[in-house]
């Protein structure tokens, strides 16, 4: 994107930043060369929100601080290692907006975050990322928020999941989700709402708490973006993303991520470019935030 | 998918295989290769339908019995094999759920479904192949309706054509299909209707028979589907298409069709993925219909 | 398509031409190989318009007479040897539907067009290339327009600009456009309204004047048309842009250009493809409009 | 190539042209779209060849005559019509020079070229192509030489294969060829005498009759022409094909074909661009090769 | 292959498998798809050895058993359950042909093939992978055979690593393998000797033991294996590699690996196609070598 | 490559840098894309050169410094402003090393470097670059060296150009250079020579003065660098370059090139790789040329 780079979060309103990890991919791997083609494909990308007029970098102070440290043979020291970077990135009173890298990589953000008390959250989705064990696994691309509800990390009864859609394991994979308060607006509720009504929706779910985005690209359908880890056919379009994350305006965001973008699976770059104009729709919200929050 | 392979249908309540021949293609070849790309990307689908909480290996005998026996240098032989071969499944009571190769197919399967009478058929596909020949032959991918109807196979006033739109040889060239009583919801139609609307109509046409159902994969838009055998831009999404499917629970359908994925022109395996993924749908309709019909 | 070859437009009611000439393009080039690629596609099209029943061939004498002469290294040369193209082609009574090339060559073929005063335009495009300068150059894919008000060949209170969407370099880039009278149909209102009643509003802004087309194929989404030399997620579909050009029946359109296709962004081919589709719904609209004045 | 392009032979020493036809292909078709990649790729090649100076369409009157007529539903009528359409280029006293379309179409192109006797062949694959039947089929792409001399069309004693090296059916496959006298030049001994002395002993076989030549695409390795329908690991380069061919000088080489480029397999083009560059060799030496029959 | 599939290895002389693990790779991953691409690919390969005339099934009982049961989220557990499952192949009395995976695979191979003694090896690789650690981790694509060599599994006297060429991280990388005694046969001696004189010469370091082969699919040169893991211009031909594996004829081998080909990174299959002619190649090695014991 | 990012070449002795222009480019383009492409594979290398032990990285202070301004719509002024951009790079002592970009760009950074006179060079090509005008212009990428040699920037007699072998636009396009006492060692001298001897002969050509170096990447073969700006089949392999430029130690190399990379015409990236390595090789020879004037 049109940003600076820097070697420190010092100073930032907001902080973009690489996550280039997949080892909680159980299938599809490769979302760890997701930053590196998220930022070329940002270069297509101009100052200003044709729709909204939002100018994020008029707004606020916002940079690319480089990836965050992992390690690519050891998913339990890059957990660690991804929570301490956001710790600095806090402790400098910026935003943090991840590029991903594979869902897993959300608990330790929101670890970092959820310092404080546990954050509402919205998160587009074509799975719900509920499950307790993946492969016998506790931390992995599908079960991140889970453990972020048993830790504390976000409000169950003030997160939203949108977008949900794929084919289960059992039919009732996502009872725990259910059970524990979290709204699910899944794709024929979405398509039955629209996107601007889902938003609302999402408004009211999230309503008077500081609040996470992190959008899967799998969210999207895969004729869009065909280089997701998981691909479910019959998704949403950029369009419905865009109209969807516009009508979020006002809503105290306080932290984002974009995930799952698998560059060896799309080496055409199309899921990238999407991934990077749904980011620039998150900066804008981040950064009209950040910007209603200073005044 | 995730069904067990079987070498006879002997004990299967439906039985699936591959059909790997494309010699009715008169231009844009390779679905020879569709059953293989096919099965590779159906792994990407887990046991339960999400929004019909359809699980279709619970309720019924399911399995991949291998491919047809064809001979890619002899279409004649190949639709004689063909017709053998789905009267084995027939023996073994099984329903029949094919992956092509090209359109042509779908003729020897009917040839061997409707000994006991003509079929309803409900047809999605963006052209009508009903037309009489193509480059002067009687057998191929353009034709396999014309002849189904001729041969008393499928009932016209009781087979609907679902998201016809293709550019076409001479203005007249549905005349013929319209004569006969068959039903088109072309493109247009099924845009002002909607998917739900268009499924309840198709309903309304194949009432009271046994029903087969084919699905040529460039009913789709080529944007999500390239490796199509013709590609008519300005077609229906996998969302449109999985809620017209759906909204047909509870017709009796006895065997099916997927057919015209082309691996080589789109070796990326979206189109395959979109075709694993109707397939399931299809399955789902399989399923339930045949336990109905047990209860 | 499928046209004849000819080598002059003497005798021609449409010349179809390809302009091979990228040197506009300051980012992503390569549709200087847009018209090959697009008569390499249109050879899946058929004679008739499936909704609409016109066939361009038998209303009209239509023939594809070439490529216009350009110097791929000199943009000067290449604006005026396309000017000088174009006037042969209207010398000779026939309207022109040309293949780009970049946005660029719009200018030139206005040149000539626009003798005897200015005309009302379509645009359907991303953007609304109207800069003043480019890199600091006057003539280049962003600008075309600009200079063709300036120049007077086209009335901009007789000018809509439809599907534009791109994030913006700032928030007044589109100012001027609107200053003048351009009328613009944003993406947002595209949406709104739909496709049919956007083409309604289209038609009242050009009422009662010969009208030039131009599709910049960026206006499609990204997802559907990668291979655009300018890229903006959230574009419409090809069913979209069909519908709309189908309700454009019945005004005078006198000339028409496709632009920004570049095979090397796309190999596959599926931008040319939705290129070539679009060019026979216009090439439709060119004939019946040319068969209604001739009447 | 940079050739003209001609409706009919007529006044041609010699005419290029392509049949798309890939009825003959078993596994991997797509060959039928040969002719219009490797036209598209030969625009890279310039006048004159850099290491023997000739200049063809200097020493020849050379021109595309457009492709020979085939019906891709068909073979037996396409193999009569490809006969016929050769039959009128020998009329017009021109040498023909084919693109393919797969191997097979050498067969009706010799049947015309051998009316007054026999000729002498080279022939450079990857495959003897001698096999009896293919799927029991006497004509396909691995039978067209066993149906070549058993007609009489070639001398065996005069006819040499570089380059086989294919995984056998069995280890007596070639003993057929080897009992007719056909030299075979295999991968182990081509490599043993390198690419000039192999062309020698190649020229010793063939000397003093009227030679063919028939260049199979996948004579080369799959690293460089992965398109090939054939794919046989550990085959020659380009340069050694180069060096081949220029050694053959002198030879009267009185017709030849490259066959077995499938666009889809291969949709960058480097194997057509290869394809392109060896036709020109062979245009090459078809072009020295009249010109010294008529001095 | 054009082997059956079972289920056990009972009753086999040589067992193939696959062994979809990537979790060993630090950068490029993708090799846990690397089975599933081979076998597709070996599709085109035949029943004899063109060059020695070998038919390994004739000579053999072959099968391909399956995948190893390894834990994608896991190296640990996989590393366990790989060396069981070798173990299972072992105690039928048969010999194991692996397909990778990344390079860590042949660490557990040789935990379960050296029970009585440490083995011989040739290994053919860009890289010699013996260092000590990689980013911290003793198991990983980088470290194998450092590690077999301290667990006393390989001879390092009796071992030879052939194609060496990558650019190091330090100068003294390679010291260690020296210090132990492992030969070295680098590119650059690769060259000078050739193809059949490296592999007498790699026949004289492995003399007089049970030979272990492993062959990381890097050692081939980037043009003909773009999907590997590591990527090493100016590497070895496929041809060289026929040569030197037939030259290796007589050797006692008894198991061997083919690794690191990963699907992803090259989707046209050219890298898989290679792989399954060298497993072919090995295969021949395999099944003469138990013939020439079991007589 | 494993080099630190400066903002300026201040206190480096080698500077690398992109130059991210192709408007000389007359067919095919996209080298514009180049250097950010074979920054990206140049993560693949490591430090030091198998071969030769060389450690540019210990030897010399090297940094890449970004690109040089160009203005992609002007030719004229991108030259001037790289010429300015490598005299602030020899201002500050350092040595230039630039990654194109379509090989016009060798001639401003010869204006800038031969300001005390004319320099040696060794060429390393597909084609020589000395045509007068290309489409009528005398700035474009097939006309650099005529300009450098009538501009006094290089020294005929002591300019070598090594793997020409490009079919020619006519009998006597190489007479000029020739004449001028260039010294040219095509594709078949090449080849007789081995790459060692080659080398040995390039080395007498400029022994004795300082030396710059160009490489086109269409010197290599399409088969292994299918994204080149110009394809001519029968070219060197990755491996006789390195040998080519290892043998070529000792020479007082004071800038080099690497240019004609064109990412869009190969996104896989084997050509921006193969590139990345052979510019690891030039730099071990600007590095170790700069220690040795150093000592």
């Amino acid at each position: 994107m049109r940003s600076r780079l820097r070697d420190t979060p010092e100073g930032l309103d907001i902080a973009m930043f690489g996550v280039p990890l997949d080892l909680g991919s159980s299938f599809r791997s490769g979302a760890r060369h997701g930053p590196a083609q998220i930022r070329e494909m940002s270069r297509l990308i101009r100052e200003v929100n044709y729709s909204t007029k939002i100018a994020p970098f008029d707004l606020c102070d916002i940079a690319d601080i480089g990836d965050a440290p992992v390690n690519s043979l050891d998913l339990d020291a890059s957990l660690s290692a991804i929570q301490q970077f956001v710790q600095t990135v806090l402790s400098a009173d910026a935003r943090p907006l991840a590029i991903g890298g594979d869902h897993t990589i959300s608990l330790p953000i929101l670890r970092s975050m959820a310092a404080d008390g546990a954050l509402a959250m919205i998160q587009v989705d074509a799975h719900s990322d509920t499950q307790d064990l993946m492969l016998g696994k506790k931390y992995a691309s599908g079960t991140p928020f889970r453990r972020a509800v048993e830790e504390g990390l976000i409000d169950p009864r003030k997160t939203v999941q949108v977008g949900i859609r794929g084919t289960l394991f059992s039919a009732d994979e996502l009872d725990w989700a259910l059970a524990q308060g979290i709204t699910i607006i899944d794709m024929d509720e979405f398509e039955a709402l629209g996107a601007a009504d889902a938003a609302r929706k999402a408004r009211r779910v999230v309503a008077g708490s500081d609040c996470y985005m992190t959008f899967d690209i799998d969210a999207l359908d895969p004729g869009v973006a065909p280089g997701a880890g998981g691909l479910e056919p019959g998704g949403i379009s950029v369009r419905q993303a865009q109209v969807f994350l516009r009508e979020l305006r006002g809503i105290p965001i306080v932290g984002a991520d974009v995930v799952e973008v698998s560059p060896p699976l799309d080496p055409s770059g199309g899921t990238a470019l999407a991934a990077a104009n749904l980011m620039f729709e998150i900066l804008c919200l981040l950064a009209e935030s950040h910007s209603n929050a200073s005044d």
